[in-house]
């Protein structure tokens, strides 16, 4: 049993990731320490080195993978292009292989399950993903849930982009409470009015991001066939 | 009159910034120029170099000042000790003080409009920013307003952290059509489901920023004695 005394939350950052994937969870979850000084929250990657998002800002972590070797808590954002070429990753998919089994959550938000997926640790797992990744999720061997998070023993996934934030207060609430929870929503004041209403699954187009999928995984995957072809298979990988 | 052949976007980068308030609404806005190809996004900052926020990530902008003089829109984001300081850096103040005149708009998040407020852009305007800062913006000339969003003018501001999101909707849908707003929230999927609801204002403690705000306003405003004073001062400085 790993001893974690002190509870690194780690959020892991790879280049073309989206921004709003990680920032979102991150902001909440920064407030963490003030009422629980057994947590840090830290930002990891390969390098500590400038790294470009789909976004016209570049992010540096605070540490590398090395550094922070046994997290509590490993959130895992997603993106597009950046984020399929982060599934064959070798530095990425070792860290999440290394910091899994001791690990008390492994969380991702958006396509971040897609990267847990492709190292194979949501097998046979509820999950979830952004709603236009939803097959490509399931032809890795997850079984995709509309929902805003799903849990699944250790694994806590949410749907896309801004869903981070509402998984990001669940999971305050569960590693310290309800009050610190919503400490941390007030100070993001997040008191969400979007002018035009939530989505309205029934009338939105949820066909029109299906050519951009294909488009990036043909590009990240150009050198993968195996990776290739699980995605644009007949049938899911667990099925054969 | 300016012309505007391409419409920046130009979102301000400084240090010590809480990136949820810049990031939310790029990640919105950034789905414009898809849309109306006259639309250009991007990060400006006195310096393209890393630059420290309040969470273990840096950020590194994409152009400087000088390299974005003209901006159709200019955004600036909030924060806490550093955004006080911001209030009286120069360069930034010089760059904002050029940017007005010809923009159109000059658009904050958070605690951002203090900024705005400082350099006199704000002076007897309706206004918004954090809740736990409203005073500070009184102070400044302007006129408070707890709302999600507040349009005065060509001066568009939001409330705290999250609020810019929302607010970027909203002007996504000045700026081109509802349809591409909502097109945009489809792509972040922001139907927001806090798992707590709401922020429920009657029953939210809002005291216990306070001693945070005044801490931060000693070390940021320790050699701008003028600032302090108009911050601390028993009467709004519009009122003496």
């Amino acid at each position: 049993m790993t001893d974690h005394a002190t509870r690194t939350i780690a959020f892991v950052l790879y280049p073309g990731l989206t921004p709003l994937d990680m920032i979102g969870p991150l902001q909440v979850l920064q407030n963490l320490p003030a009422a629980d000084p057994r947590y840090e929250v830290t930002v990891v990657g390969e390098r500590v080195e400038p790294m470009v998002s789909d976004l016209p800002v570049k992010l540096t972590p605070e540490k590398t993978f090395d550094e922070a070797p046994n997290p509590y808590i490993v959130v895992v954002p997603g993106g597009t292009l950046g984020t399929l070429k982060a599934m064959v990753d070798p530095a990425l998919r070792e860290y999440l292989l290394a910091a899994a089994p001791t690990a008390h959550t492994v969380a991702s938000v958006c396509t971040g399950s897609l990267i847990l997926a492709a190292a194979g640790l949501l097998e046979g797992r509820n999950a979830t993903t952004h709603w236009a990744l939803a097959d490509q999720l399931n032809r890795l061997g997850a079984h995709y849930q509309r929902q805003r998070w799903v849990q699944d023993g250790k694994f806590l996934c949410s749907a896309g982009v801004s869903a981070g934030i509402d998984m990001a207060l669940h999971l305050a609430a569960e590693l310290t409470d309800e009050q610190v929870a919503k400490r941390a929503q007030l100070i993001i004041e997040y008191d969400p009015q979007p002018p035009f209403g939530g989505i309205d699954w029934s009338t939105a187009d949820l066909r029109f991001m299906a050519p951009y999928v294909d488009q990036w995984i043909r590009q990240a995957f150009a050198e993968h066939p195996d990776m290739m072809s699980r995605l644009t298979g007949d049938r899911a990988p667990s099925l054969r």
